[in-house]
């Protein structure tokens, strides 16, 4: 007898049939012993069987039953599951993986961080935690398909890389065949290769930051949404495209993970018809009296967010024009103001969740901003080769998925939304011994 | 005037339009010069201009036209290009980027693979390297929308680990805080982990591999096209699951790759309906009159190929049940027969493109799989979770990109179908400045 998937069950009524799934919940009834099993979709399907075909059977054993499908009496139906109306009448059970008894309940998770994350294999079979994680793949792909309606290719961006960009310290280094590599910081110069090819790329890519201390916004492996877009020269087209992108993820969540929400009891932002805008220096003079605000930190943000709530009920805001040289090599001065870039932060709820700008196209302004910086023209030879042969006018941006994942689900720490946390003392487990206990939550 | 894409252009005749794009090709004819521009979606529009207009104009400048759209004479339609029944009369030209005069025939690419490499950012603006690319980025999609049509969940992987799987000599070590970490050989663990709740899984991912040669199938950074499909409990299922993928990714590209396929000229390959299996032993006697052939090699793999290509005219085989004990630890062995493995390689063109196992998914034997091949499990803790408690029977394969895009588009080396190149010698460019001259091709 072949397997059926649990939804098909409904259909079978009177039938015998063969079914498998997790045990996820197990009730006792006089000499009748009534299991949840639950399929890999999480929906849940009620096996009942004689107390002695039960016994050896524990919680998130994986089972197979095969047995009758029966018409629950009425006021048995159960309104909350997908397969309420019926139940199955087991009477042969294959235990196909057996599991030791759980040390925490996994229904009704309690568990300080340092826990979750020691244990998060087994954590991820709690339906809020996988919750997450199926939210988290909805936005990739929202911001997938949405960049794909609009005309941008998608492409593969590469982990190893000859040389640092953003910053010398926070890099990680591999030993490459006995030479020295790096891993990526963002796919920033392929994208940027890219444009001078494809015109408007896209890609979803491991980004690497060797960040020296545990916070709950910072990872040291994370995922980011990055496109650039080709042939816009205004900073105004590159913030429509990150509204029309962002309005679309919310979208597809709206549609596509409706029960998921609603599991975790969170209601999505309101993105208003245009995400107010603010130059930092005017952040500066409005909000924090302060003549010449040259940069962010956590508290600032934090007011912003503040001020345009009260004033627009806005959960975002875009704040432009950051120091050109507070900003990587590739960022575009204003030029009517070349003190100041045509870059911008999107901060949502307080934090910020992208981060982008219009980019240098020209050959010779690039070597300029390269050599201002101290950086040697020769360590970028492939990347200006890009620039020397017919680089449109472009801009773009990268947006942190367990970010906004972070701030949209409300959760505390950035590693409640990482599948696979890596930060200063944790590749999955603590790197050492005694930072199991050492590790603060 | 705000610029229209070019295939509106069509609906504009005798209005004014902006445009912008390439300089594809310049022809000169008595007083007027003809451009070709291409755009991002390498359609090509003819503008006509005056010579004065043209005179600083290079191929593979990005340029802004804004003139009248006309249409072309019947006899001058040019039914090889969308917009061919009309040309623009450019009357202001805007140079938005300078290119400098190319070092080669770009629409006529006749470079060494060393020349190709090192100018690859220019290479990737020729329309048949695109091509390669995207169609590339066609098989990842048809991977990924008939994986999900089939229920399973899209993660994504990561990168950095702590301990190495596969084999010591092939990986790659970071420096990670003063401690060692090391790049994921493939997404193996990681998939695994996530079948105990999801179930069925896949992902695409970035696989690296220390290999010390230069060969024409091996790379550093690779991206392997992996699932995991949960609650199988034979080999022929998960090769069926298997040709169901490989038939969805061909039917995508017979859909919406003709157009590149055309360009390379190329056919795709005939999948059968079953694709001949055959057992490694037995390909051993009927093959090789060899009574224990226990693994395979790029000849072999060639011999085999020709042999069912022969026989039954099919250019995929699967070869199945190698010797246990060539095979990664957590390879399910035969149960009758254990020596030899519930695994499969499967031979496209006589090229290994997919490998693949059931797994073994009992705790125990897991533990004892381990210490056969002296390894520790202690290593292995948090991966080992996922099996305490409630593992289903499972099985997975890792179809590598690049290495059925060099087959199907018959490339002769696999860095042709890769679109950031890394390699022994080579990150981007040659690791060394006198590798330059001494790689070979």
């Amino acid at each position: 007898m072949r397997k059926i998937p649990f939804e098909k069950t409904l259909k079978k009524t009177g039938k015998t049939v063969k079914v498998s799934g997790w045990v996820h919940s197990i009730r006792e009834h006089k000499n009748l012993v009534f299991l949840d099993l639950r399929d890999e979709k999480d929906l849940i399907l009620q096996v009942v069987l004689e107390k002695n075909l039960a016994e050896r059977i524990n919680l998130e054993d994986v089972i197979e039953v095969e047995g009758k499908v029966l018409k629950r009496p009425e006021g048995m139906v159960n309104p909350k599951i997908e397969t309420g109306e019926i139940e199955i009448k087991g009477e042969k059970i294959r235990i196909l993986s057996e599991a030791k008894t759980l040390p925490f309940d996994l229904r009704n998770l309690n568990l300080s961080l340092l826990e979750y994350l020691n244990w998060f294999p087994v954590v991820l079979k709690n339906e809020k935690v996988k919750a997450i994680f199926k939210i988290q793949q909805k936005i990739v792909e929202g911001f997938r398909e949405n960049l794909k309606k609009l005309g941008f290719f998608e492409f593969q961006s590469p982990i190893l890389c000859a040389l640092s960009v953003e910053g010398g310290a926070e890099v990680f280094k591999v030993d490459y065949f006995s030479k020295e590599a790096f891993l990526v910081q963002s796919p920033q110069l392929y994208k940027q290769i890219l444009v001078s090819s494809f015109g408007k790329v896209f890609c979803v890519a491991k980004a690497f930051r060797a960040e020296p201390s545990l916070t709950s916004r910072h990872l040291c492996e994370f995922t980011s949404l990055d496109c650039e877009v080709g042939f816009i020269e205004t900073l105004e087209e590159l913030l429509s495209v990150c509204e029309k992108i962002l309005k679309g993820i919310f979208k597809k969540l709206e549609k596509e993970a409706k029960k998921e929400l609603n599991l975790l009891k969170v209601e999505l932002p309101k993105i208003p018809k245009k995400i107010p805008r603010i130059k930092l220096f005017e952040a500066g003079k409005t909000i924090f009296n302060q003549e010449n605000l040259d940069d962010l930190d956590p508290e600032k943000e934090q007011k912003i967010f503040q001020f345009f709530k009260e004033r627009e009920n806005s959960d975002f805001v875009f704040v432009t024009h950051f120091p050109t040289l507070k900003r990587p090599f590739y960022t575009l001065p204003d030029p009517k103001n070349p003190e100041y870039s045509l870059s911008f932060d999107l901060l949502f709820d307080g934090l910020e969740i992208v981060s982008g700008s219009l980019r240098i196209h020209k050959f010779e302004d690039l070597l300029d901003s390269l050599k201002k910086r101290n950086l040697d023209p020769k360590n970028f030879q492939y990347y200006l080769l890009a620039f020397e042969y017919g680089m449109p006018p472009h801009g773009g941006f990268g947006l942190g998925l367990e970010r906004i994942t972070k701030q949209m689900l409300k959760l505390k720490n950035i590693r409640e939304a990482t599948l696979f946390v890596r930060d200063l003392k944790r590749v999955d487990l603590p790197l050492r011994e005694e930072e199991k206990e050492n590790e603060k939550d």
